[in-house]
């Protein structure tokens, strides 16, 4: 109790000041860029593309983290075949109990229960699990996901998975030198419009895709004291640059094929004041821009703090069509396109106007993705925003259970998470330019 | 014709090499940055700040430049009070007679006619004339203005007014040597939606402004050959950077009040490859970002070739409020706010939708501009892109013909153009921060 009390103390008078955190980067500034050193592989580390581990008869899963996102993820496991929930894991007891309980009511026996501040580790050391889910807080991300891996398990880690560019060759290296996955549960390229429009983007209905644009815009104002002990603002307390940029970053690059035939280049970033004040590190509003090595650009931003409607504005800019999701879903396409799509009644539709209602009803049931297909009507009855979560969770079993690939690798992981730290680099510079590593360290051989 | 021809065969070759244009400016690279040279005023020289000319009884127009935008405007200018329309010239003589039918039909003596590629001088030379109105292609806005001002006449000048620095400090320095106004013809901060949401702004609806966006992405596909010998493909086709940046930066300034309570700083911009070929160098989609002295941000995109709806985004995001025009006009404000604006039926309402419909009508009228109270029945009859030119029109000759200060001055012209070839700069050099020069060269005291 004592050692809880000095600990809230110790966080309350970090948050009064909001020290800025100092960089872990290694870099350095060549012609006003700049160049973050990548780290060398060791003898024999192996990169990770396209890596199937053998297939898994059955899923034996711990959670780790049972806060806000934890419990929605247990629930969301009782539905997919071939699973087993092995372990539950918090730093509170009460949310392992209350977690128990989501078990028992969808009649299954209860998990192992672990908790206080290192029950993560026990539950790593258990041999009878095959993949730590980790829904902890964003600071205790890696240490756990890297022990997870060490004790030879596979991991799958909310977003962001990794802070800053330490963490990130720190998960990279270990996924390397292990074999196991390293998978970052970005749900939001599973959303229903996100799946349609890269399935399209895919089969070439917008042609050459030049510009994709992502962001998180939720004002969180109503939230912050739902984090345990107020981590969440704490950390864009003492940090400058787009802190949650994978909700925009992870579709924006599914969309332009990163790291498997185009690559990340160039970033620069920019933020506004923050209205909580001088000491409060994060501005209210972010910015990047981000160039690929094949010419294409891409637009993120970052906005927790401003009262306006919730947007990952998710936006596709090619030759040939373009889509936007919000704050309305529309697609238009050029008069080629839209005649092969939709003939007859439309031929006086141009691209100067989105398509009406029922034409993108019926580009959307043409394109339909395989994943939404099969998976709708069951994920719109489990839910977890809207059923992305449970089309996310299901594909991570149905991949490790057949011995596939996973739907995104540990260089997705390092890309759509490094933007955080180099976005901060970028502005804590002068907005110069930052050149974005590759993770695949010349793999991809792009 | 001889001369005509050869003209036509020179540019048709430039146009098919597409060889970049040298940039004028006059720059240097300091840790990264680029930093532009400020020439020195001339002793005496003063600045034109809320600069106000002496009220004009009739205000006598010359209209120079009659292909797209010029016919439009003289027939608004038969509506507006206290105005004779004194001179016409274009290149072309047939246009010019297409003119004064303009006149005629609206029961108005026929002006001046002026053709030819130097019938612009002799019209500035007139001693009959208060105001030239020029609307020629964007490389000779300068050239024009220069030399009406030198000839004593007030200018008003198409969009972008100037196409680089050096042509923006000529303007600037001729205005403030012969005090005579140069204005450009920004319609777009002349909009319905504009002006309402610039009146909320200035009266605190949406607390204070930290960011702003706009742009110009219209696809021109089917328009690039109404241009006169097609001069606006041809400009792209040798320019990178934003080439047309006004429409989405003057309404985005005016919200920040930008030389008035806080300057341009910092400006870093990206574009795409274009998808006309290496040779061709606008990009499809570019990109900025620019900081602001008081820690704003503006985001400011052009795109002229992609096949997706019109949008001059103009979007704002406040410490209480936020607003947002395009696809879909929208405002969502905070509940103390809204307790405000419209109390009772609305109780549970908050920023995280945009207000309904009906809330979106009382906001609208309840803070409609000035401007458009005045003029709206007027300005919907007359037309003009739905009534903002003739306002616009309309308020020039209104301060012109009162000795008002005009709604814009040559310092907006400068900060609202010059992106265009900074952003090229930052581009060119590896998309590396630009410092934007204080074109009040001090005088805004900011």
């Amino acid at each position: 109790m004592k050692k809880l009390f000095a600990f809230v103390i110790a966080l309350a008078v970090l948050a009064s000041c909001n020290i800025p955190e100092s960089t872990s980067a290694d870099y350095r500034i060549e012609n006003g860029k700049i160049i973050c050193n990548v780290p060398d592989k060791e003898p024999g580390q192996q990169d990770m593309l396209n890596f199937a581990a053998p297939g898994i008869e059955t899923v034996r899963v711990g959670f780790v983290g049972l806060g806000m996102r934890g419990p929605g993820a247990v629930y969301r496991f009782t539905y997919i075949p071939d699973v087993e929930v092995v372990a539950l894991c918090d730093v509170e007891p009460d949310r392992v109990s209350d977690a128990q309980k989501i078990l028992r009511d969808r009649g299954l026996p209860e998990a192992a229960s672990y908790s206080g501040y290192d029950g993560w580790k026990a539950l790593c050391e258990r041999s009878d699990i095959d993949l730590i889910y980790i829904c902890t807080d964003w600071v205790n991300h890696e240490p756990i996901a890297r022990y997870a891996m060490e004790c030879g398990k596979h991991t799958a880690i909310e977003v962001p998975a990794a802070m800053n560019l330490k963490e990130i060759w720190s998960l990279i290296n270990t996924s390397e030198k292990t074999r196991k996955h390293c998978i970052m549960l970005e749900n939001c390229v599973y959303d229903f419009f996100e799946l349609t429009t890269l399935n399209m983007a895919r089969q070439g209905v917008f042609g050459e895709v030049m510009h994709v644009e992502g962001s998180y815009i939720h004002n969180l104002e109503a939230f912050w004291n739902e984090y345990w002990h107020n981590w969440r603002l704490d950390y864009n307390s003492k940090h400058r640059g787009d802190v949650y940029p994978t909700h925009g970053l992870g579709p924006a690059c599914q969309l332009l094929d990163i790291h498997r035939s185009d690559m990340l280049k160039t970033l620069v970033a920019m933020d506004t004041k923050s209205s909580r004040g001088q000491d409060f590190q994060n501005g209210d509003h972010t910015m990047m821009m981000i160039s690929t090595a094949k010419g294409k650009t891409i637009h993120i931003q970052h906005d927790v703090t401003s009262p306006r409607p919730y947007s990952r504005m998710y936006q596709l800019t090619g030759t040939k069509g373009f889509a936007n999701k919000y704050p309305v879903e529309g697609y238009a396409l050029d008069t080629e396109q839209l005649s092969k799509d939709v003939r007859g009644t439309y031929d006086r539709l141009t691209s100067h106007s989105f398509v009406p209602a029922e034409v993108k009803k019926t580009l959307m049931e043409k394109y339909k993705h395989p994943f939404t297909k099969e998976l709708e009507t069951m994920a719109k009855k489990v839910g977890g925003h809207g059923g992305m979560d449970f089309i996310m969770d299901y594909r991570l079993v149905y991949c490790l259970h057949n011995g596939l690939p996973l739907d995104m690798d540990v260089y997705d992981m390092a890309e759509w998470c490094c933007v955080g730290e180099l976005s901060s680099l970028s502005i804590e510079n002068g907005n110069i330019p930052v050149e974005i590593p590759d993770f695949t360290r010349g793999a991809a051989g792009l």
